[in-house]
């Protein structure tokens, strides 16, 4: 497996390095973002995209926009504007906002120190978040792929491997780590319309692990579970309320009451870092609605009438009551998940 | 409303005419065959589709297969190989078969009289069969246009408009008969991955005929459904069992148990021609599998890696007990459909 390396976002020699996805899977260009403005701009424009590896983008953004700062003078408002324009990048992955308020902590205790040693702090910090994605990621894996049989087939939507991260990934890393243990599993992953994540991303990620992978179009789930296809599905996140309500990839509360309907178990796999403590339920997730030239072209090919109106939700959100587990880096946790995440947050810090 | 006129399918001076639906919305190109063998390529190439549509488009090309016979050496067997090209064009749509079938029948009645005798009969069933659908259309829309209320969100899959038909449309007819009616609704088009017949054909219809039309992709109907967008669905079909279960386009299934959940009514209108009475259940509903480009490629754009799997089922089959009724044009029937529909061909001729 993994017969070729890539890699998602990293620091590199005073840079912002990211593999711009919307290239993928037919180019693999690398950019190198030395204008924090850039890094803002490639998570505006899903160059980077994938709730963990926008929270790493932001916090290795926000280290390169501390970087290029020649003084001081206005320090504290220089720093607020960087983080200000990650922070409007996109509206709803948590992580993005978890990575920089946790920039944020880091600078308000350093921000009297030498300008050199608030740089090097928030850069270390920054590689420390991304170094922590991977490990919670590996983490997560370990506990998760416990879950799927010898044989099974596994439905995934969206892209929640590698490249959502900073490097293993949350639900196909459970899938990747099942096949490492020598599991026979036969993976579907569903084009994930309108952005083609699942076509564009997972379908190459699969195929570079080597993995026995078949592409299907959205609403053939439902046909792929009736005929005993899926035996498990399991997802990523952008954001999980305290109850247990998950923001995802549209389509995916889609998944999930089909996977009611068939008994067929559906788990969300994310680290801590996508847990919204703050956020009671699903009801307080932001929806980003994103341009409908997303629904009505695909590349060079325009594929509706000019002028009809669309409707193009990135995101939805699945009940708590639908979700059989959620898998993190501490462990899987079970419905109710309101006390199961308080329990996790006592004991973890943030 | 029909702000502009285009036809489907039908006879035109000793020819078959059809729009080539693979073009549309982009161009409208009307192919005018002069061979049989070109309308049974236009319906496995799906030019033409729609299963009210190849039914029609069946009997008009045997009619024109028939007509360009220069004499009766073998005419049975030139007739029956006529036949058999089209029985082996598209495996699913059950109208195909009921066309040739009555194209058959009427055959054998007149086998005998003189080579012009049966052409023009051949060509008066095919265009009675062309006016049937027609009428039978119409009648199902006024039938069931009183299911939609004032003011209602209706969400259809695929195409089921008058391009799926002779010239009326099924589910699109019950839709646009509501808004004729002068009922204000808003109409969310599923785009109907991977052929894209609701972007490209329900899209353009809508806009064509006035209504306000909402283009969504597959996976965003259950979000829009917990949203309260939507309050029926109403779909075309390709064949009814016995049962009532129905084989529709792949995608069907899944809103059906997705309307279950959020306690929407779901809804087939199909005219009496897509009833199988000699098919048990779905079980014996043969399901076409297409070929995989249609979900690695979108016109010229490669949306997938190279040597991906694929699973492409053209059509889905949702079980009778998840249908709230059947609209026909002799009524709306409902569960458990095995009576309803033995009475109704009790009383009508096939």
């Amino acid at each position: 497996m993994a017969r070729k390396k890539y890699y998602t976002v990293k620091w590199k020699r005073g840079k912002v390095s990211l593999i711009d996805q919307r290239y993928l899977p037919s180019k693999e260009i690398y950019r190198n973002y030395s204008d924090h403005r850039e890094v803002v701009k490639a998570i505006r424009d899903m160059e980077v995209r994938g709730a963990p590896a926008i929270g790493v983008a932001t916090a290795l953004g926000i280290a390169l926009g501390v970087s290029k700062l020649s003084n001081t003078g206005n320090l504290k408002r220089n720093f607020d504007r960087i983080v200000g324009q990650f922070k409007r990048a996109r509206p709803t992955a948590v992580n993005l906002f978890w990575a920089a308020e946790r920039m944020v902590r880091v600078f308000n205790e350093v921000r009297n120190k030498p300008l050199k040693s608030i740089k090097d702090r928030l850069i270390k910090e920054a590689k420390l978040i991304y170094n922590e994605d991977i490990a919670a990621n590996m983490s997560l894996a370990l506990k998760g792929h416990k879950l799927i049989k010898n044989g099974w087939g596994v439905l995934t939507h969206c892209n929640a491997g590698p490249l959502a991260t900073a490097g293993w990934g949350t639900a196909l890393g459970v899938i990747i780590m099942a096949a490492k243990k020598n599991k026979r599993i036969k993976v579907f992953a569903d084009e994930t319309r309108p952005r083609l994540q699942g076509a564009r991303l997972t379908a190459w990620e699969l195929m570079k692990h080597g993995l026995d992978a078949t592409l299907i179009s959205d609403n053939m789930a439902a046909h792929c579970m009736k005929l005993g296809l899926i035996d498990i599905i399991i997802t990523g996140a952008d954001r999980i309320a305290a109850n247990g309500d998950t923001a995802n990839k549209i389509g995916t509360y889609n998944l999930a009451v089909l996977a009611k309907h068939h008994g067929i178990p559906f788990y969300i796999a994310a680290p801590l870092s996508t847990i919204d403590p703050e956020c009671k339920s699903g009801k307080s997730i932001p929806i980003e609605e994103r341009s409908g030239t997303e629904i009505t072209n695909i590349g060079r090919e325009r594929i509706a009438p000019m002028k009809i109106k669309t409707f193009n939700p990135a995101f939805d959100i699945t009940p708590a009551s639908l979700i059989r587990g959620i898998i993190t880096e501490k462990g899987i946790i079970k419905f109710p998940y309101k006390s199961a995440i308080r329990k996790l947050f006592r004991h973890t810090l943030r």
